[in-house]
């Protein structure tokens, strides 16, 4: 399965009886600049992820992250496993 | 430039002379189930673009959106243009 050039590679199967929903987020930040400032990948990844909480019960454990930096790109990667229908209502 | 297998391709140089820094988001929700249920990235594209307006200044006209739905997997994308060192401190 490939969307716009990016892979969903099959996960390890942990639970491999559980049909599992997974969600996959990446992201990238190029600075023209190649100064390495204004990274501020470490404090979004939490937002994002509190913000995924709103719609999807997410267990700690189940949440993989990867976060690269260099002088001119940054890229976080975050990869959920979750029950298939994990779904809740958003809190308004 | 190549994270993940993804690539962050050239984007359109609409403002040539200026530094622009760029961030793509790929975010992908594979449903076990195939349901078609659960599909909350339309509201989730608005919370994360909220999310990323703590860190940066994003004019509305420089966010591209692509949405892309079936049965088993729901895909977004989020590509974002804003001026080298357009960063700000976040919201407490």
């Amino acid at each position: 399965m490939s969307l716009f050039g990016f892979s969903l590679k099959p996960r390890r199967a942990k639970t491999a009886q559980t049909a599992k929903d997974r969600l996959q987020l990446l992201l990238a930040h190029e600075r023209a600049g190649g100064s390495g400032a204004a990274d501020f990948l470490p404090q979004l990844q939490n937002d994002i992820l509190e913000v995924i909480r709103k719609y999807v019960t997410v267990a700690d454990e189940d949440v993989e992250i990867r976060l690269q930096r260099d002088n001119a790109v940054s890229s976080l990667e975050i990869n959920i496993e979750m029950p298939a229908d994990s779904g809740k209502k958003p809190r308004s």
